[in-house]
Formats: C-alpha cells, structure tokens, sequence
C-alpha cells in the first residue's frame, strides 16, 4: 500500500489536501528547481557507479533506470523525480552551506541507489507489472534477474560509501546500511498486513508500517546530509525526524488519492486501492473508527472486488463509507500534523528559515502543496 | 551448479580426489579444531547482530541459521561448517598474529553475514527447498520473507563493519561490497548458463561463473582478515588469489563428488547433477574435449531425465560418458592445479610456513584432503 513516491508524485487530489501552509514557508525556493539541480549534481555519480557493474548487471540496472530499452539501445530516461538525492543535498546545503553540499553528491546517489535497490525487489514481491509507465525489471528479465540487480544495487550504495573519503562517510554508511534493514522489515509488514482480516489490523500497525516503507529512507537522506555536512548526532536526529514525519504526510495524502484521486493525472482510476482492497491509512481509520459506516465499509471489504458496472457502483459505495466512517478527515488531519511536526523538527536542526527554506519545499512538494 | 560449500563439505568421493599434497604441508594445524575455535569467537558476534534484527527479520534468520524452529522455540542448531569466518580470522592471525585475530571477529561475522544472505536469496532463485536437512527460509515463510530476510543480512553486515572501530573496516567494506557484486554476477551467470543449449556453453565461461560465485566471497574473507592485520593491498590481493585459487579446487572436486560421490554420506545418490542435466565443470569439459564420447554426453544431456531403471542405467552411461571424454581427468588435474597456485599465492601473502599452515589446512579440508 505504501506507494513509491517516485512514481505517484504526478497525482493531483480531486480537492486539493487541506495541509496547512506552515509558518516560514520558502520564498525563492522552488521545489522544481532544486530537483533539477540535484539531478544534475548526482546523474553523473549514479551514472558512473551503475556503469562499474558487471554487465549482466549495468543491464538491468540501466533498464530500471530508465536509461535503456529492454534490447540495450539507449532511452529518454525516465528517473522518476529523485527526491531522496535531492534532500540528502539540500539538508547538507542547510547545515554546511555550498561546499557542503558538493561534497554530498555521492552519497546522495549511494540513497538512491539504495531506493532503486528496494523497488526492483518490492516489484518482484508485489508481482507489479509496471512502473514509471514501462514493464518492470522481473517482467522483461525475469525474477532472478531482478533479484539479483537489486542485490547488487544495495552493495553498490554501500560501495560508494565505504570509497568515499569524505570523513562523514562510514557514519553515513552505518546509518543507510540500518535504514535498508528498516526499510525491509516496513516491505515484511506491508505484505503481511494484506494478508490479514481487514478487522484485525490496528491503526497503530499501519502507520508504523509506514513510517518504516516509506518515512524511514527520507529521513535517513536526511540525516545523511546532515552528517555531510559536519552536523553532530542532535542536528541528524532532526533531520532524521523531519523526513520522516514529511515522508508520513506523503503517504497519508497519497493515500487518500489512492481513493479520490483524479485518474485523469495518475493513468491510475480512482478507488484503485478499494478495488485491491488495501489497507491503506484512511481505510483502517475509518474500519477502527467504531462508526456506523465501519461495519459496512468491512463488509464491503471482505467480498472481493468485481469488475463491471456493478463493482463501479461498489467502489462508489465503498469510498463513501471510508468518509462517513471520518476515514478521510482522519488522514487529512493527521497528514497537517505530520507536516507540523515535521516543520517542528526542522527549526529545531535548521533554526534560520532562510536556510531551511529548500528542505521545506521539498516536503511541500512530495505532499504536494506546491504541484 | 555451484554448491554451496557448507552443504557438501560431508560429501566423500568415492575414490578420494587426487589433489597432490603440497609441499609446506601444516603440521599442528587441524582444521576441525581450527574451525571449532573460529566458530566460539564468531558466534557471539554473528549472534548479537542477528538478534538486532527487528521481530519479523529476526525470527527468519535465527530459522535460516538453525537456531531456531519455524514455531520460534530453540534449535539445536546447524549453521554449516563456516568456513569463510574461519578463513578471515585464521588470514589475520597468519599476518598480525593473535592480537589481529582477536580484532577481527565481527568482520568475520559480516562476511558470513553476506554468505548467507546469498544462500537465501539463491535457494529462492533456484527453488532449493531443502538446506541443512531442514526446509528453505522461502519453503517455510514465503518468497517474500526470505528475499527481505536476506536483503537485511546484506545490510546488517555491511552495518556491522560500517560500525567497527578498526582502522580496517572502511577498507574492508569497500571490498566486501565489490564481492557482493561479483557474487550476484556470478548467480545470474549460473542460472543464465542452466538455461543455455549445453553445446553453446564454453569453458571458460563456467570457470569464470564458478570463480565468481565460489571464489570470490573465499577470497575477499581471506582479504579481509590480511587488511585487519593491517597488511598492504599486494599482501590483500595475494591471499584474495589463494582463497579464489582454493575455492576454484573446491568447486572442481565438489563436481566429480556430484557425478560419482558417496550417496551415503551426502544424502544426494550419485548422478544427482547429471540428472539435474548441470552444465558443471567436468560435464562442460566433456562437452567441449572433442572426443567421441562428447557427441553421446551431447545426445544424453538433451533429452530429460526419467525416473526409474532405465533413467539410472541412462545415468550411468552418462557417467561414464563424461569420464570416457576426459571430464573427470581433466577436473581432477585442474583441481590439482588451481591448489598449486593457491599454494603459489598464500606463500607470497605469508613466506613462513609455520604461519601459513592454518589457512594451507582450512584449503585442504575444503577440497578434502583431511576429511
């Protein structure tokens, strides 16, 4: 359920996500432009490490990347929007200025290697067929290939970084490498709580799940920054804290997409995640809510999804019952929390707004108050 | 084709290998006791890491390690033999002496760390369900657990060195990352070859397959424990080449056993790769010499093996068919020679016999000369 972020960034709400404006919003920070320039600043880092591979393995890499057709030939690329490396670069930037953030440039692609790393295995595990509008890595190469690629792309982050000179390295290294064991055990409960009775999963468990798939590895960019440049334990915690609570508010706005969201935008019809009867935030607040409409909304759940007419006029039904069980005012309002806590967080590593102005954007982005 | 060495190393050939014994032979140096004590300062460490774990990563790696049964209650335990912790500490006593030793324990539980995440990953790969005696991690949890159980072993072992104080952990990282790489090379070399018509496959290219995936981790063990004694890169690379050259006899000898091994000893009836219809090396070699004999391994290699007494006479056709074209020879001679360079290799990492011996008796008891 808890979608990448790389690929859901182009959804728009229906209704925009009600996120408070926070005190100290950027001015002359646009997102758009910082991810542009992070890009540039890490393409070449990523480029060279993926082509150090073997080439059975560059292959698939440069394939999942984007780089490359499935026969080799070269292709447009299409990264996904890089938001990891370009928060490892701006919380650098943030706390250590400019040279800092040069310095960053390789562990920033060492992150997202590591994201790369956990989608081409989350795709071998979720069976998706697709992703970034082409077949995924398993559905042209095949699982072991996929598996294998992905493998190599976990030990090709940590390559980068124990080869780095720059002091903060082995920190860092330390940091990603328990990030990575988070990150899997966020993937285990993912796919375990699918398998579980809609009644039997606490609220408690689907956010912690989250904060594991999806916050863990923001806030470890974070922090990897941080440590760049120079920062101490506290500042990196902060920092840590920070993405993470952003990362939470992207899901539980991606969520309640998931639901509402405008198909037109996503190539994704709304109520995609009802049809798969996911247990995504705003479904199980709204099963745990104790409301009239929970019983129905669980009985709903429990019959699968069909297709036709009748299944669109289910789905209808099945959305409406998630808002009148206060399902999605629940992970609106927990998603402007979030955010709070994470602007919170961020003055507490970062007290001068001018300079935490360009890790604001980029959460504003991905819970996409600026898109 | 490339076995695992913890699982074969029980198996005896029927006639024993004929490996010469070298020249600087240990004398004192016992590789079950050498082992054992290996063993006692790697556990701990192995132990400690695993159980830092989170719950549902934890409860698969104790199962895979044997310390624990699928319901979770204690297990006697059977973790293979560990050789390749056994081969870092035994290189870095036999280059720094008992204080490197000492040093290097949790280095040497990251590098089993990385074996067995391999053993995971690749038992989901080629569906072994069956390791140890005991069902598969994937056989008992699911594909899903012991792909992530295995990504988080990767990790938790380049944590472990990302961590460690020792001014050789960074250095250690960067080359034990490389070899994760060149491992998973080498598993998709594997698998691609099984897929592959037996005339097409040459060689050359199932040596460099086995080298990478045999050779290569017991090589960068034996690196890994020269860089802990504080050994220069000449050093590094040359006991790196030992343990390649070594890991190459091992796969040499470990495939003669699997065409005319002990069915008693190794719970696997002879012919058991022939078969399978494993382009291992022997078979390759066979394919390839030009003999007579190789047009009829060819024609018994393309069609499936069948069950029953005609299926085992066919095997023994087979059999003989690969000795009659100078596979087994060939193997046994190359086996032979691949010990001499590992020979060659460990006496310029360590020119005094008397601390050589220790890593001269793990590569014998490896190819089996002392069991």
């Amino acid at each position: 359920m808890a979608e990448s972020m790389t690929e859901t960034t182009e959804r728009t709400a229906e209704r925009p996500a009600t996120v408070p404006r926070p005190v100290g919003a950027p001015d002359g920070h646009d997102a758009a432009l910082i991810l542009e320039r992070s890009r540039r600043s890490v393409d070449p880092e990523l480029r060279a490490a993926v082509d150090s591979l073997p080439a059975s393995m560059r292959r698939i890499a440069r394939y999942h990347f984007g780089w490359e057709h499935a026969d080799g030939t070269p292709a447009a690329g299409n990264e996904g929007k890089a938001i990891r490396p370009a928060l490892v670069l701006t919380a650098a930037a943030a706390l250590g200025g400019p040279e800092a953030r040069a310095g960053a440039a390789r562990a920033a692609a060492a992150v997202e290697l590591v994201h790369n790393f956990t989608l081409l295995h989350d795709d071998v595990m979720d069976r998706d067929a697709t992703r970034r509008h082409r077949p995924t890595a398993w559905a042209v190469f095949g699982d072991t290939d996929a598996i294998l690629a992905g493998d190599a792309l976990q030990a090709l982050a940590l390559r980068l970084l124990a080869e780095d000179r720059h002091p903060a390295s082995q920190a860092a290294a330390a940091r990603l490498a328990a990030c990575v064991v988070e990150l899997c055990a966020g993937q285990q409960a993912d796919t375990a709580l699918e398998h579980r009775a809609p009644g039997e999963v606490t609220l408690a468990e689907v956010l912690a799940m989250a904060e594991a798939k999806t916050g863990a590895l923001l806030g470890c960019a974070c922090a990897v920054g941080a440590l760049y440049a120079g920062a101490g334990k506290e500042e990196a915690e902060a920092l840590d804290a920070f993405g993470r609570q952003a990362g939470l508010a992207f899901q539980l706005i991606d969520d309640v997409i998931g639901i509402w969201g405008d198909p037109g935008r996503t190539g994704k019809p709304a109520g995609a995640d009802l049809a798969a009867r996911k247990k995504s935030l705003p479904v199980v607040a709204a099963l745990t809510s104790g409301a009239p409409a929970a019983a129905e909304l669980a009985e709903l759940y429990s019959r699968p999804h069909r297709e036709g007419r009748e299944g669109e006029e289910e789905l209808q039904r099945t959305a409406l019952a998630v808002e009148r069980a206060g399902g999605r005012d629940w992970a609106q309002a927990q998603a402007a929390d979030r955010m709070a806590r994470a602007v919170d967080d961020l003055a507490r590593a970062v007290p001068d707004p001018a300079h935490a102005g360009g890790l604001l954007a980029l959460a504003e982005f991905v819970t996409r108050r600026t898109s």
